[in-house]
């Protein structure tokens, strides 16, 4: 339940095959790390290669990132970008259908694959030595998929029963959605990744192949190894496997709608019976990393540290749970890591007896209270140091770093946009959190919702 | 500021040049009216053909619709419909920018142009004898416009001055906007006809000449004309002028993004310094005139009447206005002539020192009691002989008839629904009313809009 909060901005717009993989382990910190080995280089037909080396065990995380997501889906088929995510399982006329996964299994590997708004990615985790069969197969699929009518109908089905089970059987998944399409007027991110029903139940073989069509291509895609190889093999492996691949003239620059003014706070309440314990939700509209421009996400992410990222000393929690008690669980999330203008969250659950007005009400006065009193000095030190050790962690992980250059580059930021991150995060002063506070916790720019399992009235 | 209620469904999802010109204004009742004589053809090229005589005055209006409107747009484009209805003044080979209009005044007619979410229609009224003159300027613009790059600019600062004008510097026209935002979770039409200013500023030449290329043709269009003519004239005029343009193959069903389930009430608030006087408005999602099965549209129509149709006898105004005295206006509208799920609307303005909390609480009872009590048989009798005398009036004046075969064609409606709405009207019972009121009225579906001039928490 907790993860559904902290996570409230990521998990609508995000659909993972299985959710897991993306959950980062952090390991031990291995005495001083340096900084990334990370080699780049652009293929003849405009494919990206990005290799992170790191040899401390001889396994290999290969991944293909497509620059394509559900928000650039055509109205009226939401869904396309996960359905054809999945009928990528379908095979070609060389693979049959879900045959490369069981060839990677059977190499010892693991594979999988997951689309957001904003990318759609594989990958498969395998001894370094079997670098150039998972790529064979990749490749493959990039320009050979092989759709029968038969797989795709089949397969639709699993993707309504993947909704059945992940939204519709959940009413904080639903609330999420209802939440989404209140916060967005005009960008696609109002719109479930996973799609609306009545739009996946018409999801047609021709559909799936128009849309792999427009945009499945090496001159849309980002390679990405990391582990135990060498950039110049990884590189020849590439142009061997992908450098045949001829490139799509029908790749665009990624325009998609954005915002109007937003000149009217929203609220919502949803009522479920099936809701155990209810809560409150307060979405803002909020700035994403630019590129090479981070400063303003910089800020928003130390700024949601501030308010929530520790149980112990942020200002929601201590002044809600600890201070006042009418709180729970107390929460705010920020990931700058969008195409377009994401969100700013806050979440609150009630202790016994409180109502979720009274809290709302409290958590207000708590905010306004930080944007009059500013940063505690202490805390901010506090939080740069453990946002600090995070990012050794982080970069100690390879996968996850790997991950961390995909889904950047899949965004549209760059490489150094993803190496200047740190230092942007530690160059954040105190008054540039207000700063940045005073302007994104905009009432007029957010949706506030109640999740009750009895009709409330706000 | 009347009318803004009134209309607060249909006026943000229209957009007129002159919106006086689709005010029907009704004629005295000239005795016994004959039903409709009204004889369709459909040219050989796709053209569908409209006539309707009337040959008590010897003018004529003639029409062109095009079954294409602002939810049609691509997204990103917003704006593009009426955009583009402006630049069709731009000019042809044949014709100087400008010059079709001072060609129409100079035969002493008249013409305009508008555009919806669903439709966009150009007319002229002229005398009779002129009607193959403007044939030819109407059909030389449908297949041979001619754009230079200037009149494009010139034309974009028209209408974003327009927009400055009409919305920009209203608040009730900009609350309106933020309403139908938060009012459709999928569908277009929360999107504003005239366009979200920042996509507006970025409309091209080429954005225009594509949305005219793929849109007009004789093959999606509905020639409806209307006075003092013989139907085989029309036609033989019809065919000398509109039949030789070439159908396009580009023209496809329309298909347009539906709603998913709406599950949670949503509200909002607007403050702006400029609004004299605040008021809340309630919108529900409600189904549209279906071709073939208008049952639910016409109840609901009725139910419109009853709640607020009538200044001194409706259920709103009677409870709020007279009895309690705690709003000095309400309304109930609903208009179902719209291509995809529409809105039932409500509204109210508080007496002096009624809180819209108050109001809103009272109006909600006036519901709740309403649903209970059911229809008053006086009052409803009362309401369909006002509807069926409004009927006949709107009969006898030819332009609106002629408007009301246009629309309803163009959102997708045959000659026969136009035809069997007044029989549909009259044969709704109390029953039906009060069943269609208990699942539209379901506030889940619903938004509730304050609009107020200082800052009111809900």
């Amino acid at each position: 339940m907790i993860s559904q909060f902290f996570h409230a901005d990521l998990a609508p717009r995000t659909w993972r095959r299985i959710a897991a993989v993306v959950v980062v382990a952090f390991g031990a910190l291995a005495g001083a790390v340096q900084a990334d080995t990370v080699s780049t280089f652009k293929l003849d037909n405009g494919m990206d290669v990005v290799v992170i080396e790191d040899h401390r065990a001889p396994v290999v995380v290969h991944m293909v990132w497509y620059k394509i997501g559900a928000a650039d889906e055509s109205p009226g088929h939401s869904g396309i970008a996960h359905f054809l995510e999945h009928l990528m399982f379908q095979g070609t006329k060389e693979v049959a259908p879900g045959a490369l996964s069981k060839i990677v299994a059977a190499q010892g590997g693991s594979d999988n694959a997951f689309t957001t708004q904003d990318y759609t990615a594989y990958f498969q985790r395998v001894a370094s030595d079997r670098l150039g069969l998972v790529m064979k197969l990749e490749a493959d699929r990039m320009h050979n998929l092989d759709l029968s009518q038969k797989n795709v109908d089949t397969e639709r089905q699993v993707i309504l029963d993947e909704r059945n089970q992940r939204v519709d059987s959940d009413p904080g998944a639903l609330f999420n959605e209802q939440m989404d399409a209140a916060q967005y007027l005009n960008q696609p991110y109002g719109i479930p990744v996973i799609g609306w029903r009545h739009e996946m139940e018409k999801l047609s073989r021709q559909d799936a192949l128009d849309f792999y069509q427009a945009n499945y291509a090496p001159n849309n895609a980002i390679l990405v190894v990391a582990g135990d190889v060498k950039p110049d093999e990884v590189l020849a492996l590439a142009k061997q496997y992908y450098g045949p691949i001829p490139p799509s003239d029908k790749i665009h620059p990624r325009v998609r709608p954005t915002e109007p003014p937003q000149l009217a706070e929203r609220r919502l309440t949803m009522s479920d019976p099936r809701v155990a314990q209810p809560f409150v939700v307060r979405t803002y509209l909020a700035p994403q990393r630019h590129p090479g421009d981070q400063k303003e996400a910089a800020a928003l992410t130390m700024l949601a540290q501030l308010l929530g990222g520790n149980r112990a000393t942020s200002v929601m929690p201590k002044a809600l749970e600890f201070d006042q008690k009418i709180a729970t669980y107390t929460s705010a999330s920020y990931d700058g890591l969008s195409m377009d203008a994401t969100t700013f969250g806050l979440a609150a659950v009630p202790a016994d007896g409180v109502s979720l007005g009274d809290l709302e009400k409290a958590m207000d006065a708590v905010l306004a209270k930080f944007l009059k009193d500013g940063v505690d000095p202490a805390e901010f030190a506090r939080i740069k140091a453990q946002v600090a050790a995070q990012q050794i962690y982080d970069r100690d992980n390879t996968q996850g770093l790997a991950h961390q250059y995909g889904m950047a580059l899949a965004s549209g930021l760059s490489v150094k946009d993803v190496q200047d991150w740190p230092a942007a995060l530690q160059a954040v002063t105190p008054d540039e959190v207000v700063a940045e506070a005073r302007k994104v916790l905009d009432r007029r720019h957010s949706v506030t919702g109640w999740l009750t399992a009895e009709e409330a009235q706000q």
